[in-house]
C-alpha cells in the first residue's frame, strides 16, 4: 500500500511533467530553455524538470525531486542548473506551489533591455497589479559566490526594496536573462508565464508607437485588477 | 410548438456562439480575452458570451440572454463582464445587430499607446472610411460610476465629438484597453475586428518606417470606400 | 474536337486559378485582398479572378476572361476591380505574361509608408537587380479620371522615369496601396510576389536597427543578381 | 564488399541531406536559400547540397561530393554556389565537420545592417562566448577575384582581426549578405543556425526597446558559456 507522501509525490511529478510540456506547446520555450517545479509544502519536497534533456524524452518519472536544500531524493539524473533559484523563491514566498522560467522571446528581450514591463492597459492589469519589474545586474560578488541562488536573491530583493506583494504581481524579469513566474500550482505559474509573453510583445508595440507612455493610472489598475481578483470580484462565474 | 421569439433567439444564440468561436479561429482573442454578442431587435434581447468561461467549453445554449437594462433572462451563467458597454452600444448605435470585443494584438497594442489608427493606405479606406479613433482615457469619476457602462460613453462620446458616423467606421479604440468592433451580424462585427487587427499590424510598420506619415488624402479614402460601399458600388458581384 | 485557342484559355484559368489560390496558401492574402491574372498573348485575352469572391469558391471555371479593352468574353461574373490595372501593365511591359496583386503585409507597410525598398543584401539582390521602386501619390485627376487604369500609369511611369527595366525588377510599390508583380506565366509572378514580401520584412528589419542604411554597392547588385540571371549565370543546374 | 571510405561518405551525405532538410523544418530557409555541408577529414571530401535544387526534390544521392579544391567527384549535379565558401572555412577551421549557410529572417536582418549581435544576455552567452561578429563589407577587387572564395576569407579574417576563437563562437553574419555557422557535425551547425536566429530576434527586440545596450559584462558571459562547456561544466547530465 502506498502511503500518502508517495502519492502526493507522484501526482506532483506528474502535473510538473504535464507543466514543462505545456511551455512547448505554447511556444514559450524553444530546445530545452525552460522549466517548471511545484513544490509538496507538507514535506518540503519539490519536483523539477532534468537539466537538459530534451523535452521528447522527459516523462513523469524523469521529473527529479529535491528537498530545500536542494539535496537530491530519488533520482539519478541532475535536477534543472536553475534549481537553487527556485529553491530561493519557495523559501521567500510562502505561499506559491510553484515556478517556472523561461526564455520566451518578448519577455525575455524586456529582461535583456533591463527594464520593467510598464502596466500599459487593461489586459495586463486583469492579471498583474502594476507593472513586471527587472532585478539589478547580478553582481560580480554574487556571480562568484553562487549564481543560481543570488538570481533567486535578485529576484526577492526586488520585490521587498519596491515593495510588491508576491501575490498579485506573480512574475519578475532578472536582467540580461529573463523571466520568472510563479503560483499556487504549475498549471497557474504557466498560464502566467503565457499571459506576460503576451503583455511583452504588446507592450513592445505600445513604446515604439508612443515611447513616452507611463503605467497606467492606479484607479484603472484597481479597478480591472479587482475585478478579477479578491473578495469585490465579479469577473466569471464564482 | 415554439413561438417565433424562441426561434429567433435560438438562431442569434447560433450565430453568437460560431462567432465566439471564430474569434479563437483568427487569433484574436487568447484565453478568454474577447466576447460577441447579438440582438434580436424586434424584442430588444441581447445574446452574449458568459463571463470567463473557457472557449472550448462554450456551446451554444451557454450564451446568456439580457434584455436592454442588463437583466438575465434564462441563464444561470453571468454574462460578460463587458455586458454594459455592450448594452451602451446597442443604445447609441440604433442600427448595429452586434458587437465584438477583443484584446487582438496589435489593435490593443495601439489603444495602450493612446492613438487612433490613421488611414494610411487602400487597405484601410476598403473597409473603414477614415481613421479609427481612440477615446479619452476613462476618468476616475466614470471609473467609480459604473465602469462598464461608461467605457460605452466613451465610445459613444468619440464618434459624437468627432462626428464620425457609425455606419462606415464599425470600430473604436478604448484608450489602455482595446478594440470594440459591431456590423450588422456577428459575423460582420467579427470579420471588422480581423480586418483591424490586420491594419493595425501593417500601421505599425509604416510608422515605424516613416514616422511623419498622415491620413491619406480624402480623395483616395472616398475612391476606396466608395468602390466598395454605398449606391455606387462597383466591387464584387452586387 | 476543341480548337486551339480553347485549349489555350483552359490552361491559362487553370494556371491562373491555381496561382490564385497559391496566394492565400503563402500567405500574401487575407480574405480577398488579392488578384492574379495571365495572359494569352497570340489572342490578347487575359484571365483573371472575379472581384470579390471568396477564395474557397473559387475554380478554374470561375476565372474571368477579358480582352485588352477590358471587355469580357464569356462569363457572368465581374472580373477583378483591378483589371484595367492588370491590362495597362500588359500593354507597356509587352514581354510578361502575368501579373498578381496582393496586400501582403510587410509590402504594404512600405507602400503605405510612401518609400521605395532599398537593396539591402543579396536576399534581395539574387531577385531583383536594384531598390523596388515606389510610385507617386495618385493625383485627384487621376482618381476622377480613371483611378484603376491610373493605377497603372503610375506603375509605368515611375519605371519610365527612373529607368529601370521591367524585366529585371519585377516588382512596384503603388503609395499608399501595395504592390504587383509581374513574370513570364503566374507561377513566376507569384513567386516574385513571395519573395518580395520576405525582403520586404528583413528591410523592415534592417532599417530599424540602421536607420541610415542605402542601397548595397553596384558591384555586389552586378555579382548577385548576374550569377543568377543572363548568360554569365553560373547558379543552378543550367 | 564497400570499402570503409565508400561507407562513410554514404553516411555523410545522409546526415547533410537530413540537415539540409532539417533548415526547411525549422523556418530557417524560404525556397532554395540556403545550404548545409559535412566534411569527411581524413579523405578531405565534402558533401554539399547541388545548387538550386527545389528542397522536395532533394535525396541523400543528389548531395554532391567535391574534394578541398572544389573538384567534383561522382556527381553530375552542380554543388551549391557557394562551395567555395565552405571550403574556405573547412581549411581555416581545421576541428568543424560542418558548416550551414541560411538567409534565416532576422540574422540576415542584421548582416543587412551591417551589424554584430550583441551579446545582450544569458541565452546568447548559454551558447555564443561573446557576440557574433559581423564581416567588412566586400571589396569591389574581391567580388572581381573569387566572390564566393572571398567571402569565405571575409569571415576568417574577422575571426582573426578581432582574436575570436572559432570553437567557441560557431557563427559570423556577412555583411549585407547573411549568417554562416558551423559545428562538429551537420546537426549541430544546423542547432547553431536555429539559436543564432532566436537570439538575432530577441537582440532586435531589445535593441529597439533600449537603443543603448552594450555586451553583457564578462563575468556574467563567462558563467552561462562555462557552465555548459568545458572541463567545468555542469548544465544537463555529464
Amino acid at each position: 500500500m502506498e502511503n500518502t507522501l508517495d502519492k502526493r509525490l507522484k501526482k506532483l511529478k506528474e502535473e510538473v511533467y504535464i507543466s514543462n510540456i505545456e511551455l512547448v506547446k505554447k511556444n514559450l520555450v524553444v530546445f530545452t530553455f525552460g522549466n517548471v517545479s511545484g513544490i509538496d509544502r507538507k514535506s518540503g519536497i519539490i519536483a523539477i524538470k532534468p537539466s537538459g534533456v530534451d523535452y521528447d524524452k522527459l516523462t513523469p518519472e524523469t521529473m527529479v525531486l529535491v528537498d530545500l536544500e536542494g539535496n537530491k531524493i530519488d533520482s539519478n539524473l541532475n535536477p534543472s542548473s536553475d534549481t537553487k533559484t527556485h529553491i530561493k523563491l519557495y523559501k521567500a514566498f510562502p505561499d506559491i506551489g510553484s515556478v517556472v522560467h523561461t526564455h520566451s522571446r518578448f519577455a525575455t528581450s524586456w529582461a535583456q533591455a533591463k527594464k520593467p514591463i510598464l502596466c500599459l492597459g487593461t489586459t495586463h492589469a486583469d492579471y498583474f497589479y502594476g507593472e513586471i519589474p527587472c532585478t539589478e545586474v547580478i553582481s560580480d560578488e554574487q556571480i562568484a559566490k553562487d549564481y543560481e541562488e543570488e538570481t533567486g536573491n535578485l529576484i526577492v530583493e526586488a520585490f521587498k526594496n519596491k515593495g510588491i506583494d508576491y501575490h498579485h504581481i506573480k512574475a519578475c524579469l532578472v536582467s540580461s536573462h529573463g523571466p520568472f513566474t510563479w503560483g499556487k500550482d504549475p498549471e497557474e505559474a504557466v498560464f502566467i508565464s503565457s499571459i506576460l509573453e503576451e503583455i511583452a510583445q504588446m507592450n513592445f508595440n505600445s513604446i515604439l508607437i508612443n515611447p513616452k507612455l507611463e503605467n497606467t493610472k492606479k484607479t484603472l489598475i484597481d479597478k480591472h485588477y479587482l475585478r478579477k481578483h479578491g473578495k469585490h470580484a465579479y469577473y466569471g462565474q464564482q
